[in-house]
């Protein structure tokens, strides 16, 4: 038998195999798991995995002057950077010129007002509470007007990666307000992710998304609320989406900023046969939202480094991060650069301040120093990028939640409705705006809460 | 005519077309450019084009004690760093209790010894001369007892990242020494790549590898060189190929530890064939050098993020990583744990002090540290990966220098002599060893050692 004979009959066994797989793999949905462990203990070994209790306690933030005169010095203590290559704007990544501006604005005029700040950062309440071994953090802004229970919306928000429970602060007044465009208010709930801010950090591996679903879940029954609505972007989707997946039954309607596919085989061929022709999918205004596939592409390897980076090695690129500010700064508000708009990259100030205050900007990069969380903050890519949550395939498994997607334009990554409703088979909304990025919350805090009552509006009954 | 039968008539077309290019492309070979720019200028604007001179002046390392003093200081404020998870070891990426024993033994047992580390480091001859607008730094290791023109032979050793000159210390000694083994000694020039160690980084955009092939060429032609050998590893072996294929009638050889195949459409062809079915192609014995082709390729994404990141976003990460000790400790100290074996990464040590003194990597990171070199270090690999130089394909232009690859087990990526042999015509050598990683030199100074002379020895005429 001669050789290339061989190979071709191996090749065809191998494509055989494949093509198996693949379409029994497109029948099979997963199926929600039936023992959920809602009591797993996440906290250090010698700790009491019993020891939760009920306790809700108000947290109020408050650092010694030390910590903030210790800050001060550093940004003080300015490493002579390597200037940026001629002519180049943000094009290798942040701008050492542009950067020792905000260093220099973020010593003397921001640090300068600190006591000013921290009290803009406390006036929402925070509390703690401990949850599988974990001190969880969050805001609870509440309207005090509003007492009838039919008339109050809760409402979990989540943060990601790399802003905050900060990311909210002008939207929250909105969604606790009496307002003409809706019959409620909302009781909103903003936790800080755990490892993140002021909640605790894992002690163990394996807290994933899909873990961190139920922390959260545990975190609104402990408030009081077995069912209630869901918003995210980022991580905060991601997490979202496990909940509507898991708690089908007890989550009232999920809004994500940062709508996603489920992964499957089926949607992955959805994905191709869109791609090839996506004006047969979707409306031809709004192609340039998810497509031509390889501008896209190339942009998500472009911005991608930081992804791969902590999802295999977060403790390495947290020591240096941590305790380093000058470095923070520049790792944490380059993302809030190029994921506000590509074109950013193209300008010599990153246009961080079109849409941000660098007072809002340097309100989030504090909150990851002051809480020294930004190691195991980047630990949670490497728990969702672990072959154990990888495994579950939870993200295959359609939710018949109440949907809406807020879709605006620079976003990272998103998908078109025809491949959404695959997913979200109750898709109630999908919205295009024309501007805006990954941060919509901070960025256009009026459009994303104009989108998120416009939802609950199509839900809510007195 | 229905959307399905559309679908098909584009997919067929698509399909079509990538098979009418792929073809056309496996059989054009693109060629040398005729007109290399040998006296490109890479200094800052404001400077002279055509004032680099023939000057070549001896240069010694020698830091003041107040540089060495505000280290130890940095040293000493060590910042609470987030503890490993428990029971993990390099799993997560650097584990920061060995971290803390390291930076111990740096801040006391290694400072304190500097003016023996920095004579350690002064052994060889240093130099610096002007090329291109650029200080370009090298090391030149000469036996002081053989004279005749005849039985010296000129080496050109060339490092890569995170690597320095340091990684030579061990070999230059062997390679300049009278020995039974060989009827010569080698002339080694051992250079710092542009905008690594104590070599001027580039004031511009576009300094590639096949731009600082060009600078290596000048270089070996200021010391009065046309004709000389070639090795290195990493970008060190990248360099060198670009040598190889752009100045093919003036390098005698060229001996790389980290031997690639050519990246044209054939050698993928090639590629894809040998994953299918190695054993046609490559000696049993060998075959796990190379395959199987998820677990290498999983390794490659577990360990590529630096890369990606490196690539697209320099100037961010170097932020991160300018005059933060602890930080570049980390980053650079990782690579030599899981790139010299992946089972590294379950150790709780990190298997550093396995083939290697904690004395050797801090030599390595204290050029790093010293210098102030890690942005523009790392902005070599978007210089490699810019869209100008990718479109050069230079390396996909065979070359006849004679060749040899020295295969060590832990390599992060090379491939079989079937497919390098493509792209290397005359490979003279291919020798596979049984331990070893991506810091062969370091690690294993006598098996590259023996390596290098057994190829010089094929060639090599009295």
């Amino acid at each position: 038998m001669g050789i290339v004979l061989r190979i071709a009959i191996i090749l065809i066994g191998i494509l055989l195999a494949f093509a198996y797989r693949a379409i029994q793999e497109l029948s099979v949905t997963p199926r929600v798991p039936k023992n959920i462990e809602f009591f797993e203990y996440w906290g250090p070994t010698g700790g009491d995995p019993y020891g939760d209790g009920l306790d809700v306690h108000p947290f109020n933030i408050s650092y010694p002057s030390t910590v903030i005169e210790r800050l001060r010095q550093q940004l003080h203590d300015v490493p002579s950077l390597a200037p940026p290559l001629e002519d180049t704007a943000f094009d290798y990544g942040f701008n050492s010129d542009r950067l020792m501006e905000i260093v220099k604005y973020w010593r003397t005029d921001y640090l300068d007002r600190w006591a000013e700040r921290e009290a803009y950062l406390n006036q929402f309440k925070h509390y703690k509470t401990k949850i599988q071994g974990l001190d969880i953090h969050f805001i609870r802004a509440q309207s005090t007007e509003v007492r009838n229970p039919k008339r109050i919306v809760p409402l979990l928000m989540m943060h990601g990666w790399p802003g905050s429970v900060r990311e909210f602060y002008d939207i929250l007044p909105k969604l606790t307000a009496m307002t003409n465009d809706k019959q409620y208010v909302f009781d909103v709930i903003v936790p800080s992710l755990p490892g993140y801010g002021w909640s605790q950090a894992a002690s163990r591996p394996g807290l994933a998304p899909s873990k961190i679903a139920v922390i959260m879940k545990n975190l609104m029954a402990r408030l009081g609320y077995r069912r209630f609505y869901i918003q995210g972007g980022d991580w905060g989707a991601a997490i979202g989406n496990l909940m509507a997946i898991l708690f089908e039954d007890d989550i009232l309607g999920v809004h994500l900023n940062m709508c996603l596919g489920s992964g499957s085989p089926m949607t992955i061929v959805k994905m191709i046969v869109a791609d090839l022709a996506p004006k047969y999918f979707i409306e031809e205004e709004f192609i340039d939202y998810y497509h031509p596939f390889w501008p896209r592409n190339h942009q998500l390897i472009v911005e991608g480094g930081y992804f791969n980076l902590q999802a295999s090695k977060p403790d390495t690129i947290g020591i240096a991060l941590q305790n380093n500010p000058i470095g923070l700064l520049a790792y944490i508000l380059e993302k809030f650069s190029t994921w506000t708009n590509p074109a950013n990259r193209n300008l010599p100030d990153g246009g961080l301040e079109k849409y941000f205050s660098l007072d809002a900007l340097l309100d989030n990069v504090m909150i990851y120093y002051l809480t020294n969380s930004i190691t195991t903050s980047q630990r949670l890519y490497a728990e969702a990028f672990s072959i154990v949550e990888l495994s579950r395939k939870y993200e295959f498994i359609p939710t018949n939640v109440p949907a809406a997607c807020a879709k605006f334009r620079h976003e990272l990554m998103q998908h078109p409705d025809w491949i959404l409703k695959e997913h979200f088979t109750n898709l109630l909304q999908s919205n295009h705006y024309d501007d805006g990025g990954h941060f919509a919350a901070m960025q256009l805090p009026d459009v994303l809460y104009n989108d998120i009552v416009q939802f609950v509006n199509r839900l809510y009954v007195r």
